[in-house]
């Protein structure tokens, strides 16, 4: 006997029946491609992970650490907090992930800015949470009166902001700590492209967490790790709904080869410094509103050759850059990012191919 | 100014402030240790796994295959099912939070055996969800009836079950199946050393959710891989809590060339088995009452040379193998496992030393 008539979507919690999905940035299968939509590093990652993993294999049959112990204390170390500060995750999508869990419910929200990282609302609809939207102002200014005025546990700040990559300044977001009820939450996905950091701030507000990922600077976004800084207590809290083994033992060896290696950690993010400085230059030549950058994208207005922009000029650069294999990314849900797009930086000779194919475009359009 | 009084603690959800973490098998830092506490493999994994992560580190930059659609399209190959009712895990542990996520609340509760894997607790706790404990008789046959009476959306049943290593009778699952109104979700974690599997079920009941891992059979526990099978709906639905990016590039390639290396999977499921044999000889000489085990780990309830046996006793022998640097587990906390201790299957060399230092322990007790 079968049970045909059995559904398992309408046997689903109600908020989950009707969820929809993240999309991430394409991953294109086959070559060809320059890919500035995901931004990513368009380097190596250090040469000491490899061996770093290879001496782990013979390991792989036991469980890895549970709290990833010693990659915990050398990120404690770097950032000179204690190790009982400091949380890692499977990538920091992961402690944000648990931050929401511990915090947010139908009757207590989650504040976060608009445009920001849009991960936070599908994590924030998955735990049936109460989404707090702030819009930030054509300035990007920190509007810290309406975040305050939210008066919710909880709050994602991406900082620099994404999809602008515009950095808040310190003393707005300092006073924001001073007077927010809550858990400020600085995303610093893009600090290591940045002038300041939060991580300054954590001996002051027991409020602040801090969230750092391998995935951008240190070129590992394939291995999946992040970590988070906070309060002791916070990190205690949060350790207890983390999975046991969050992160794997290749993750973790490789992630503290990458960490230690200081100096080629300074050399890629110098030189997508100054590739980021010449495209820049670029950009403001062809005229074009690009927000200042204190991460590894830029988010630029296209016009056309008569000066005209908006959603639909946006989506023809778009198309004909992904019709040429360049996949950059669009956000058309907003007015106040419907007219950009974001571009990651890429290595100078991708760059230099892009700029060609834009000038191919703004020629016909 | 900072907030003195601030703590994080306290502004939690209640039932998170009041939650107790998931305590893991000791994982010893220092070597010298006899490990047969959390039923890894005692051999290596796959010599192909080697060269399949190694050529995976220069595309660490990029972010992995969101839906990890190689290994996926392997594991349905492998169990003959379609792609669409695979879905891949940062172990199985993450399938089942996203299962416990969809279907419970405080009001919809979840099902599972008492015993069985106590993850299922912590998780359903996390998500503030309704629990729903069945005993089970000291037969360990299942208590289909009251299963069924429970009503719950959603059941966990380890299959085999730990942490007895017991097997149900695959009429009394497929009896389950048919009378069950919710998903039936069978933990397989330890199915490759078993006689049955739920798979062959899953044409018949869409009701039925499989899971597997790579952490025992394959000696991946270090990689951190688990799998799903059921209802290509129920993996659509998971698929949009799942995090976009949960498995690294590493772990899906070291777990495909694992999944691809049938020979050596043969070899040492079948080394595990006939150590087993010989080991549950050994106990069936000492006279101790052992469940029959279809996984890679027995559970015995040891007496002391005049016939006792108790937690306490349990307690003694679990401490002198400590003492020995050996390490088994014991649950003290439920009259049916008190007095049985569960000891994995190492190789014969580990068990020969573990039964030397029962022996020592016999004469003295």
């Amino acid at each position: 006997m079968t049970i045909p008539e059995f559904d398992p979507q309408q046997l689903a919690l109600p908020h989950i029946r009707s969820l929809q999905a993240y999309v991430p940035g394409v991953q294109p299968v086959g070559g060809g491609w320059i890919k500035l939509n995901t931004n990513e590093l368009p380097y190596p990652c250090s040469p000491r992970v490899a061996p770093a993993v290879a001496a782990e294999i013979g390991k792989l049959p036991l469980y890895p650490h549970p709290t990833s112990i010693a990659l915990r204390q050398a990120i404690a170390d770097y950032h000179n907090v204690k190790a009982d500060q400091v949380i890692v995750g499977n990538g920091s999508d992961d402690v944000i992930n648990l931050l929401v869990r511990a915090y947010s419910s139908p009757e207590r929200g989650v504040a976060v800015t608009v445009p920001s990282y849009s991960l936070y609302q599908t994590l924030i609809a998955i735990q049936n949470g109460k989404l707090q939207e702030v819009e930030l102002p054509p300035s990007l200014e920190l509007p810290v009166d309406a975040l305050v005025a939210t008066g919710a546990p909880l709050l994602f700040l991406t900082s620099p902001n994404a999809p602008t990559g515009v950095a808040f300044s310190k003393d707005s977001v300092e006073s924001l700590l001073k007077r927010f009820s809550g858990i400020v939450v600085l995303d610093e996905a893009y600090v290591d492209f940045a002038q300041w950091s939060g991580v300054e701030l954590l001996a002051s507000y027991p409020n602040l967490m801090v969230t750092r990922t391998f995935s951008k600077s240190y070129g590992l976004a394939g291995l999946r790790v992040g970590y988070a800084l906070g309060d002791a207590r916070l990190v205690e809290l949060l350790d207890r709904l983390r999975d046991s083994y969050n992160v794997d033992r290749l993750a973790q060896a490789g992630a503290l080869a990458a960490l230690l290696d200081r100096s080629y950690h300074a050399e890629v993010i110098a030189k997508v410094k100054a590739t980021r400085t010449v495209f820049l230059r670029s950009l403001a030549l062809r005229g074009w509103h690009t927000y200042p950058s204190q991460t590894n994208f830029v988010f630029t207005r296209p016009e056309t050759s008569d000066g005209q922009f908006g959603l639909n000029i946006a989506g023809s650069l778009f198309e004909h850059l992904y019709n040429s294999r360049i996949l950059i990314r669009k956000f058309p849900n907003h007015p106040l990012t419907a007219p950009y797009l974001r571009i990651s930086i890429g290595t100078d000779a991708q760059m230099d191919a892009l700029n060609e194919i834009i000038d191919q475009w703004q020629q016909n359009a």
